[in-house]
Formats: C-alpha cells, sequence, structure tokens
C-alpha cells in the first residue's frame, strides 16, 4: 500500500533492530501523516549525522568530531584505558558516568566459530598506545561469554610484558537482581568472588 | 555521547511508535556503524516519500499518486464504499484483500471525551460521494470501541435519507482465538450474533 515509495521506506524501518515488518509499517504511517513536522526532520537528522559521525583515529568511538569527545577532554585520565567489545559498550559506560580513564574499542571479540582472529579487531593500536607509555592499567570490560573470556585471557598475555595492571570487571549478582532468577553461572561466580 | 547529530537522532528516532530511548541508541549506533550501507538510504527513502505521498483527494488514503491506487483502479467496485478510521486501517484490509470496493477514510472517530465533533472528520466529503450516486452500500468498518459505535450509529442517521444500505463489519470471537482468553464484551456480542 502507499506506492514503491512507501514499501521502500517500510522494508529499511524494518531492518532497525527491535522493529519488525508489523511496526515498520505502523511507523511509516504515522510519519506519513506528519510528512513537515516528523519525516523530513528524521531524513535530515539522518543524513547529517552520517556526515558528520566518523570513527575516533585513537580509541574507535564514533564521535562527530576525531580524536573524540573522551580522547580530547583533558579531565579524563590517560593512564587507564577501558578496553570495550564495540562502540556501544562504550556510550553504556559513559551515560553510567563510571569511567574517568579512556577507552579502546576492540571491534568484536576473539571467536573460532565466527572466524574472527586478533587480526580482525583493533590490538595493534591498543598495544601501540601501551607502548607509548604512560599507561598504568588497562581494564578489560568485556562481555561475561566464551568469546569475551578468551579475548581476555589472550589480551592479557600480550600486555604483559609491557608491565601495566591488567584488570577486569567484576562479575556477579547483578544491582537489583534476585537470586532466584540467575543463571548458574552468575551464582558460582558470585558465590566464588565473595567478599567479607 | 557521539556528539550533538547523534543525540538529535536518537531524540528523532525515539518517537517512532514502538521505539523508546534505548532502542533508538541501538538503533542509531547500528545505522552509524553503516552510514552508505544503511542510513543514507533510509534519509533519501524518508525524503523521497515524504515528497511523493499525499492524500487521496477522494477517500483519504495516503498514497504517491491521486486519486489514490485503490479510487484509480478500473477493477475496484464504486458502488460499495468501506468507511474506516485511518489509513492504516485501510492498509489493513488491503493486507487481507478482502474488500474488493473503494474506501472512505474518516480521520478519527466522533468522541466527546477528546472533543472530537463531526466537523472534524470527513463526514462532508463521504455523504457528498454518496449523494453523487452509484452508491448502494456502505460498510462501517469501525473498531469496536464507545467511539466506533457512537459514529456507526451517527453516520447511520446521515446516510439512511440517501436510500444506501449501511452494514457494519460483524463482531464477535476472532479466528484462531480461544474462548477462555475473551472479555465478557466479545463474549456477549459473539453469542447474541449466533448463526444457525
Amino acid at each position: 500500500m502507499g506506492g514503491p515509495e512507501v514499501e521502500r521506506l517500510i522494508g529499511l524501518l524494518a531492518k532497525l533492530p527491535g522493529m519488525g515488518p508489523r511496526s515498520a509499517r505502523r511507523a511509516a504511517l504515522k510519519l506519513l501523516q506528519q510528512p513537515e513536522g516528523r519525516m523530513l526532520p528524521l531524513a535530515t537528522a539522518l543524513a547529517d549525522a552520517a556526515r558528520a559521525v566518523k570513527a575516533c583515529g585513537i580509541c574507535g568511538n564514533l564521535d562527530s568530531q576525531d580524536p573524540c569527545t573522551v580522547c580530547s577532554d583533558p579531565h579524563r585520565d590517560r593512564s587507564v584505558i577501558c578496553v570495550v567489545e564495540g562502540v556501544g559498550d562504550l556510550w553504556a559506560l559513559e551515560r553510567a558516568s563510571v569511567h574517568r580513564g579512556v577507552y579502546h574499542v576492540l571491534g568484536g571479540t576473539l571467536s573460532a566459530l565466527s572466524g574472527v582472529g586478533p587480526e580482525d579487531l583493533n590490538v595493534t593500536s591498543l598495544l601501540a598506545r601501551v607502548q607509548a607509555g604512560g599507561v598504568t592499567e588497562v581494564i578489560l570490560a568485556l562481555g561475561a561469554t566464551v568469546d569475551g573470556a578468551t579475548t581476555a585471557h589472550w589480551l592479557t598475555d600480550r600486555l604483559r610484558p609491557s608491565g601495566v595492571a591488567v584488570t577486569r570487571v567484576a562479575q556477579g549478582v547483578p544491582i537489583g537482581g534476585a537470586l532466584d532468577v540467575l543463571d548458574d553461572g552468575t551464582l558460582a561466580a558470585a558465590l566464588r568472588a565473595r567478599r567479607a
């Protein structure tokens, strides 16, 4: 319905994460009912962001400036690098305002199953940043998955010669989480890492 | 995160039906990772659709041609007009391919609570279409709500002098629906409208 332009728009909207064919149709209809107020501003915002945003040459963050807002902030502690899998993880940590150092985006995790090797990740640039000096700690904030753990182990081995402290984010019961709904792996990790 | 262009994009995406701040952020991130492959095509599709799509001068459907695809189709039965609340209802009926006549989009229902009166709906154009002749039946395909029923009653009164048959879509148990999960109103309507 609505002609080829609308079908094309619905097809593209349906590919967004969290959207499907039905919600894409609803969204398209909503937009079409306010072409000036909603649709053209969204088209402009998409084109603007696509033109403005690029990957930071230092850490790999996506930002409209290069170096990114974090890397160019004089108040950030450059001696602590937090290594994350993707830009989404970096944004989540920034939203929580829990890290005052800088970041490094790996761009994935090692995965034998998906054929992701060290050469597919931004490892060389991380080692170069550490070897350039001034770094005292590398925090590995990788997911608590098999691939995340493999990558963390492998990175720890690679970083050891440089002498920096390599730490990993804690695993355990999420804040606000009830014990009875947690999986066995999390319960075991939380019990093992118990503190006085 | 990501600069003002990204924040603006997230804000606009979050207003789409079915999206919220979190899913908008995820969608923006996904788009930013493929600016050429996903983001610019979506921007173009939005601008194209906004430019191409307009309301049909006859029925009120949204389409890239005016009169719309339905109204300009020579195979449609112009003697049966199906009256719907919104364009989304029209599209749903078209997807199901259950109506071979034409449509009329009211643009809402009468609602004392929201202050929607007859002058806010496309009623004059509907009466004009019926009075122009050639119409034998008007099907009221309005929602089974209080406002939908009020509007149907009111429209039936207005259409009676013209002599056309005014029918309403049946209410009852939805196909594939189990009786025990249905509300009392639907059960009562289904029982009342029982057939041999």
